[in-house]
């Protein structure tokens, strides 16, 4: 079977044996995935990355010790927790210290002809949802865990920093919630998606200071955070959900003097992203800008990594 | 009347004219005043600081318009705020965008002979608390804040990484509060205090991995929030006490990772810090490294900043 792999930071597509599918995995066939700024992170060296990436997917089972999974179409969490510790316990088996992570950390990844996840990490795709719509679950959890994370009352004025792919579709998602959100970015094009999903869309050139109870930083850029800062009101709250890799600079000043809270954010669970694709809250079909075939993987790293480029889907 | 000055960095003491007593303010006679890290931090330059600098005092009311108010032995919240705004209307003058800080900003501060505040500010002190101990309520009450942000069940571990005078008065207050507190420092001579409290204390050689769900960074230094991230469990709180000037190295990817809130703290109300030095829950007699007379404050600002010292008192 075809996969793609990156070897210090080039992007090939080789052939590789089908892989082995323990006991409580399911086999799976990827039908189309997602490129993810964490996988552009990932050819740049962050987490000493070498293998199969890939975490946004949608596949048909081909094989599982469930009988009813074959042949469905599934989405997958991307955690693969021991399900026997606290945090498993807890149901926050993303925080378990012992998991592996589907394409990121120590479980080859989505981008290949066939891959392998726990049947517990499984959702199934209702009908209403295209495969193209579902590629967009994972992104759309992440963007869903800020719910789960911090109280956002209903009319709640938001800022969101950022109008790339996880910025609209956190903007989209705190829209949805109930929130008034602003949303702002530096390229036209792209905030015109927002206007459309009804958000108030700014270019930013002069941020507003001290405006906002809640600011969500999806600029991935390392200046994004400073500037979320500046944006929020004394005590309020800046979601981090930028994955910028390595060591940022942060005036800690005016985090401690305006009592500023500060909260990471990254993976969610997937039934609200789910719920928000079935009943069409969220729009993610503009946020695809191409759609290359699996094996033409080096030209889909490099045109998602070009400027003004959204959404490059991997189609198997 | 005698005056201490910061004048581009050096400690001034002069002769400078009585204040004038603004309706609604009290005229204060000082009885003796604590310098605190932030003043030595104005002395660095720190919010381009030039004038009397000080904010933790005790002294007697000299003229008030409350009449009742005169002669007693007061305390002073140092935030000036305008008491129209919406965060005065909250109860949150601390964060009045039009406040000024006593010593710190536009509001010549307390280590002078005679001083002014505003009637409103000010908190009787019981006569069970003697004027050494009152001169801790506001770094007590700083402290405090922590309790008022964040909700820490009794019995809650928690890291305090620090063994400064901020850090041993959080250490005090988290344990006064139920807390089983573990306290993190380089200093044996400083650790013992806290174990005189009753706390667990540690000299840091190897600090422990994810392994507290809220930390509170008291070090003072520029490393220790990358430290207290490092400490704090997957969905854990670290609380920013330090008052470091200037940016610091964060490193995002562990707090994003590990989903870690980060709240920025700093002054609290007067109440509680009162209240705990009444039933004597706290000590601050030992935190007292020297009382010096106001003249000598070039001397006493060497002193507050030389390795190992603790709190330095001026006597008027």
């Amino acid at each position: 079977m075809l996969a793609v792999r990156l070897e210090n930071g080039i992007v090939k597509v080789r052939e590789r044996p089908r892989p082995r599918r323990p006991e409580g995995f399911a086999l799976i066939r990827l039908l189309e995935a997602g490129i993810c700024n964490t996988d552009l992170e990932l050819q740049r060296g962050y987490y000493n990355f070498g293998g199969t990436p890939g975490h946004e997917f949608v596949g048909e089972v081909v094989e599982a010790d469930s009988s009813d999974l074959v042949g469905q179409r599934v989405v997958g969490e991307i955690n693969l927790a021991c399900g026997k510790c606290e945090w498993c316990a807890k149901g926050l088996g993303r925080h378990c210290p012992r998991r592996t992570v589907l394409g990121i950390v120590k479980h080859p990844g989505a981008f290949r002809e066939l891959l392998t996840l726990p049947e517990r990490n499984l959702h199934r795709v209702p009908r209403g949802i295209s495969t193209e719509q579902a590629v967009f679950v994972e992104p759309l959890a992440a963007a869903c865990e800020i719910l789960d994370q911090v109280r956002i009352p209903a009319g709640t004025r938001v800022a969101v920093l950022g109008d790339g792919k996880l910025g609209l579709l956190v903007g989209q998602v705190l829209k949805a919630h109930g929130a008034e959100v602003h949303q702002y970015g530096r390229h036209k094009d792209k905030l015109r998606i927002a206007t459309n999903a009804g958000i108030e869309a700014r270019v930013a050139r002069k941020l507003p200071q001290s405006e906002y109870g809640l600011v969500v930083d999806a600029t991935g850029s390392s200046d994004g955070l400073r500037q979320a800062v500046q944006m929020a009101k004394p005590r309020g709250t800046v979601v981090m959900k930028s994955t910028v890799h390595g060591v940022v600079r942060l005036d800690s000043a005016p985090v401690i003097v305006n009592e500023i809270t500060l909260v990471g954010s990254r993976c969610g669970r997937f039934e609200p992203a789910l719920r928000l694709l079935r009943t069409r809250q969220v729009n993610v079909e503009n946020l695809i800008s191409e759609i290359l075939p699996l094996k033409d993987a080096p030209l889909a790293f490099r045109r998602a990594a070009a400027p003004g480029v959204l959404k490059v889907l991997l189609k198997a």
